[in-house]
Order: C-alpha cells, then structure tokens, then sequence
C-alpha cells in the first residue's frame, strides 16, 4: 500500500521537478488538482506501429494525447521541454512481457529507437466526481486507484493483444448514473463507465485483490464501478511478450500543464512533434 | 484530361465489382452520390509508423478513416470485406520516391509486409457544396479535380516530410463563408478550406496548371477556394524518397459503403481491424 503524498506547491512544473530530484515517488492520485495526468508508454520503434494502431483501436482504454519521435524524450504538447525519462515518480522495465525492475528514472535505459505515447488517464476526471459530490475511495483513502485485468479482450492490433484492464470506484448504485453523465465528458480520459455492479460478469474474481494498485472498501450497499484504464498497455505488453518496454509504474502517472477540462471533449488532442 | 464516367447502378459494391472487372478506369468525382470516398495509401510496415503519426499530425490533409493490419488488403470498416487491391479505379506505384507505374489493379504488387490507410475525401462533400447550390466546378466539367502542391508545409513525422498538397474549386467570393460552412461540418473529409484567393499567397504559381488532376474554368469575378487534400501523402512518399509505396492515381478513389454524412463530425471514424 503506497502513502498518500501531499501535493507539492508550485503546480504541475514544480512537482515534476521535485519527482525529478525523487523527493516524490508514490502515486500521484491527487496530486496537482485540476491538472491532468497521463499514462506513459515507450517502445522500440519496431513495436510503435503496433503500438499506435493498438490505441486506436482501443480509444477508450488508450486515448492517445501525444506521441513522440524515435529517441525524442521531451514532450511538447503536455508539457513543453520536460524530460519523460525522470519527471514520472516511478517506472516499469518489461523484458520478453516480464517485469523485470521498477527505477525511479529511465535516463540509463534511454536508446535512440524509443518511441514515447503519453494517453489520458483517469485521475483527470477524479477531480469532477469530487466536484459533483461523488466519492473517489482511494483519494479518501490516501491509497492508489485499484485496477484489475479483465475478460474482456482489448482489440488486437498486429502482434499486440491483451485483456482490458479496468479502474474501479464504489459507490451507491444511485449515484451511478450521475458519474457517468460526469466522467463521460472526459472523452480523452477513459469517458464513461464500462461495467458497474457484479465484477464477475467481467472476469474478476476477486474485488479485494487488485491486479494493480491498492484495495479500497467498498461500503455496505456500494457497487463497484469500473472504467477503461491506461495500464491495459502493460497487460498486452505482458501478453504480447513484447522485447522490451518502458512504462510508468500504475498509478504513479505524468503530471501534464493542461488543466483536466481540456481532455473533455472527444477529439484527439495532439500527436504534435 | 480524364473522361466523365457515368454512375453504375446497384450503388458502391456494384461500382467496386465493374471498378475490379476495370470496366471503370477514371476518376471517380460524382459518381455514387452520397457515399464517401476515400484516398488509399499502402506502405512497408517499415514505414508505417512514420505515417500513422504523419496522419495523425496532419489530420486535415490526412483523416485516417481506417488502418489494416500488416499483408490485410480486405477492408473491415469501410466497406466489409473489399479487397483495396483491385477496387480502385488505377493506382500508383511509387520507389525510391519516383513515380514509376500507375496500374489498374496492385495484386502483383501485394507482400505480406504491406499496411494499408485509407483516409478522408473531399468527394465526400462534394455533393453536399452542390446541395447547398454551390459550384463543384470540376463535376460540372466532368473533369478531375485540380490539386496543388503548396509552400506550406505538412507536419513532419519521423521520416516522413512534404508540402501540404491542397484541391481547388473556385466560386464567388460572397459564396466562400457558406462553402466554409457545409464543408466544415465534414471533419472527416478536410473540413474547411485551409485558404481562399491569391493562390502565390501558400505558394501556387501557375493556377492554369495543376501539380494532379486537370485544371477547371476559374470564371471572371471567382475565386479560387482551397481545401487539404489527401494527396498530400503522396507528395511526402516522393519528398521523403519511401523505398516503395503504393496509392490511389490522384482523383480515382476508393468508393466506401459509408454515406457521405457519417463523415460529418470531428472524430475517428474507425481504425477497426
């Protein structure tokens, strides 16, 4: 179970900063309010093309906000010059679809055929369900978001393919409609729920272990909720017994300049260079 | 100057199967009214990457309407099933960036290697300018539509770099906000003109002399109206020397089974496998 980190202030610029002098290095699930946050993937050049057909076609797990060219580190679009190899708290190294190490920085691992997706993430519209009087367990709870793989397959894209993984927030089944009508507007960050009520009819056998992330309570009368999750990269990345791949470690996310209402809307935001 | 061809009954299959018996050879402006068309580009995977995201960074010029997966020639979302090698009225054959064959079908060319794109088409409004008692000058001339290459630059992505290539109809100056307008509704086929008037204001010299397709009557009083056209891959296979590539002849489309107005909107359409 990961502390809550209180948020640092100085907004997006300074807490990446102090994630890059690794005075923070847990989730980042509240942190930074109003900013949005995303989901990072990097992979061979000889997998990007897999890769951004697999986002694609998985819009709602994997919405694509930037993406970058081969050995291009620095983002442009999200957050102008800052450097993905050190701004994230922590990383994931996959070798053959096996974690093999969670570093604080990637700067050691970087080659020049690294290609570098950044794609909405959840934690944007987080902040909405609180404004609406909604409950997000885990920011209550100071605990990171948990995630679960699916039985749902994600679709397929060249050698890539995997299960959907899932976000999942109690609630009470009254309130479920309201969280869809707020996270549906957040058509670059996940959008609307896939599945509420029995986490069975989803595959999941068992709502008190997360495949990812920490376990959160779910109250007397709550039904689980679950929305599309970014980390269903990582899953078709072990799946697909991808050679090699960088990711952020779940719930330890990039921290963007934009405020989370720019992800509202359906469109793509940017692929810029 | 490519000959008018008239409509063949029995809408978009029917017009495949005589475009692939090559009983239909020219271009394809006007005919099927209301359905959408599409431009055709099909790459090594080696390079498909590059032009995912030289799509995605031009959406304009380059609205990705579906992506197939590696040696797939058979579309899914545009029209179940047709296999994009002879279906198309004539092709091009690109090497080394030079023009070098322009066939009625590609099936000798096929290899397991190659991905194929199929992006938006100003056809597909088209007929909504003309519903909107608009001039399409070229339809009323039975010609193909004049295309240009301009000094403004595409967004380069990783290889891959080129003009932005631009079609021209030509109308009165107070009909120019209208024709904004209808064809800005069509977000997946171009949207709205990128420039009207003075074609040497985005590098245009010869107005009588387009770089693809036939040149139209500009009528005293007129002007020329310009919109980003999906030829502009073309000009970065040739500017950016791709090994081999394979297109639609500029103007000779791909006829989908969609109806023009399920283009309208701004997002995605499909990727679908």
């Amino acid at each position: 179970m990961s502390p809550r980190q209180e948020p640092a202030p100085g907004g997006p610029s300074a807490l990446r900063a102090a994630i890059a002098r690794q005075e923070v290095t847990g989730p980042t699930a509240g942190l930074c309010p109003g900013y949005a946050q995303a989901n990072l993937v990097i992979l061979p050049r000889e997998w990007a093309f897999d890769f951004l057909l697999f986002g694609l076609r998985n819009r709602q797990a994997c919405p694509i906000l930037e993406v970058l060219d081969p050995g291009v580190p620095h983002t442009q679009a999200m957050a102008r010059g800052a450097d993905l190899r050190d701004t994230l708290p922590r990383y994931r190294l996959w070798q053959n679809g096996e974690l093999v190490d969670e570093p604080l920085d990637i700067k050691h691992l970087w080659r020049d055929d690294l290609v570098s997706f950044l794609l909405g993430c959840s934690f944007s519209f987080d902040d909405a369900l609180v404004a609406a009087g909604l409950p997000v367990r885990h920011q209550e709870m100071g605990r990171n978001v948990p995630m679960y793989c699916t039985s749902l397959p994600a679709a397929p894209a060249g050698r890539l393919s995997g299960p959907l993984v899932v976000s999942m927030r109690p609630m009470a089944p009254e309130m479920v409609e309201h969280a869809r009508r707020v996270s549906g507007a957040f058509g670059e960050a996940h959008g609307e729920p896939v599945h509420s009520g029995d986490p069975a009819e989803i595959g999941i056998a068992d709502i008190g272990r997360p495949d990812y992330g920490d376990a959160v309570t779910i109250n007397p009368g709550e039904v689980p909720v679950f929305w599309a999750c970014g980390v269903t990269p990582q899953a078709a990345v072990a799946a697909s017994k991808v050679e090699m791949a960088i990711t952020h470690a779940p719930g330890h996310m990039f921290i963007t300049d934009l405020r989370a209402e720019d992800l509202a809307g359906s469109s793509l935001i940017s692929c810029a260079a």
